[in-house]
Parts: structure tokens; C-alpha cells; sequence
């Protein structure tokens, strides 16, 4: 709409890296770095009893292990709850019979195209773990008021899933 | 700590693009695409009659304007609290007596270093307004419920705007 150039930087496995040229409301051109990805899709799984699964898995670009809900890249054409169905199966060794939408998000708008479907998984029955070669994937059980206490002391620092935890939390708490 | 080799791609203006190379648990070595980004900090301000404050500011990777709390970059060597309480007076002309630290998070630690420092930011006060020359941003007064009724709604789709708002309304839930 407001773009009138770009130039890619970069065009990667996961990203790509452009610049662009915008024209702003004040008719002055303004540039811009926007990293391109294709979007993800992301579910809080819920079990019979109301336990969660979280996974513990070790990402580069925090250096660490960290705790996130399962959630996974769109494959070109892909709908979110397509993806996140077989990313259930792929990391935590459960396939949803019920996939329910929250909404999507932009993780990080400023610089980043990036949206993530969010969803509610439940009806969880097992299925066979299979991780791609570079995720190393811990699933954890945990209670939703054990979720919140690690979102409030530090322990759950990732955007995606504090808001599915948040807003699952919310939920509940208006219906009852 | 696990990265044996790096090539940095593109060094910018606001974000670096890498390709890293890991040492992963099972000693096999896998490549990541990483965006460093020096992070950043959003505030959600609640004035004294309880309403809170939200910009609607266009987004070139969103190719939309959209709802967010105020928020910036970090400058070199700047902390969370300094850089919001900057750009408070920046994006909406208030300045913050009182900055709360929520916390941090990862915005998408997929492929981005980015942390988001969050607050709350009360105790308000006018100041002058000073938007930088690309950014063109309408503050919006609304009371916390009409906010959380945005989000179920689909017209807050900004992830930090989200956990700041879900968190708020969480803790007072939780008080009352």
C-alpha cells in the first residue's frame, strides 16, 4: 500500500531480509529493515484432568533451554491448525482431536512479519514422537496455576506462550 | 556456550542477521538463521482514573496500522526502565513517575535475540509530545475491559500489547 521500494538482502532457509521504502503519511519517505517469515502456529495443550504440556527445548538464539507451549513454522499453503496438529504429534507425542483458535498474533511487529496462529489443544490421545533433527524437545506436565507462578517468576519468558497461558487463565476465570 | 562457528550476513541499522552453527546434545552440528536485535521495553500506562493508554501506529511489516503500547529499542548500553520512560514522553507526552517492572520476555525465540522489557507506568504526567520523524502515532484512551474485549476481538494483535494487558488484568482479577 505504502511501499514503493524494496531491495532483498537475504533469502534464507526460515527468513528473508529486505529493506524497504515506505511513504508515510507526511508524503516523506522513511526505510526500513523487515524480516520476512512465513508465520507459525502455536497450541497450549490441555489434558483430560486440566494439566498442560509445555516443552523444554533448547533454542540458539536465547542460549539456553526454555519453556514454550509446542509450535512450529507453516509449511507453504499450510493453515495454522494443519500445523500445529502435526507439530503436536512431532513434539510432545500427542495428536488433538480438538484444535480450537485463539487467535493469531504478531510477535514482533516492529521489524517482523511474523504471525502466530494460537489455538487450544484438547481430546489428546498418544501418538509416536518424531523431533526433527535439531530439536532437542522436553515435554513438561504441569498445573495452569504452576504455568502462572513460572510466568511471574521469571520462568516462562516467551511471548507466545505467556499469552496462551494468559488468556486461557482469563478464560476460566470469567467463566467461572 | 554449544555455537561453534558464525557468519554475520547483514549488519544494520536496528538488527544483525547471522548464520550460526551448533553443537547440539547428540554431538551432531545444526545451522540457525539468527536475527540479533538489541531489545527492547513497552509499557501499558494506567492514568489515575484507571483507563489505560494504547497507540494505533502504522507498521510497515504489518502493512497495517495497529494497537500496541508505547515501546521502543533500546539504545547502547540503555536499561528497560530509562528507555520507556523516554519513550512514553516520545509516543504519547506523558512521563511516568512510577515504572513497574513486569518483566521480560522472548518476542520469538525461533530466530530472534530480541527481549522485550515490560512495565506498568502510572502516576502520569504531561509532557510534550516528540515522535521521531517515522513514526506517526494517535494515542487511544480505553478502559481495561473495552481493551480485553479488543483482544478477543481481534483488533489487538501485538503480542507484547497483549501479555502487558492479560497480565494487568490477571493481577487485578487475582486482588479482587
Amino acid at each position: 500500500m505504502t511501499k514503493r521500494k524494496e531491495e532483498v538482502i537475504y533469502q534464507g532457509r526460515i527468513l528473508d531480509l529486505a529493506r524497504e521504502t515506505h511513504l508515510m503519511p507526511d508524503q516523506r519517505e522513511a526505510r526500513f529493515e523487515i524480516v520476512r517469515h512465513p508465520g507459525g502456529a502455536a497450541a497450549l495443550p490441555v489434558l483430560s484432568d486440566g494439566r498442560l504440556i509445555l516443552i523444554r527445548q533448547f533454542r540458539p538464539a536465547a542460549n539456553d533451554f526454555i519453556y514454550e507451549v509446542p509450535a512450529g513454522r507453516l509449511e507453504p499453503g499450510e493453515d495454522g491448525a494443519a500445523c500445529i496438529g502435526r507439530e503436536l504429534i512431532e513434539e510432545i507425542g500427542y495428536a488433538a482431536n480438538k484444535i480450537e483458535p485463539l487467535d493469531w498474533v504478531y510477535s514482533t511487529p516492529g521489524f517482523c512479519t511474523e504471525r502466530i496462529h494460537l489455538f487450544l489443544a484438547s481430546e489428546l490421545s498418544p501418538a509416536e514422537i518424531a523431533h526433527e533433527p535439531d530439536e532437542f524437545i522436553e515435554p513438561q506436565i504441569l498445573s495452569l496455576n504452576d504455568a502462572l507462578a513460572m510466568i511471574e517468576n521469571g520462568q516462562i519468558r516467551d511471548a507466545k506462550t505467556q499469552i496462551c497461558l494468559l488468556r486461557y487463565a482469563l478464560r476460566k476465570m470469567q467463566r467461572s
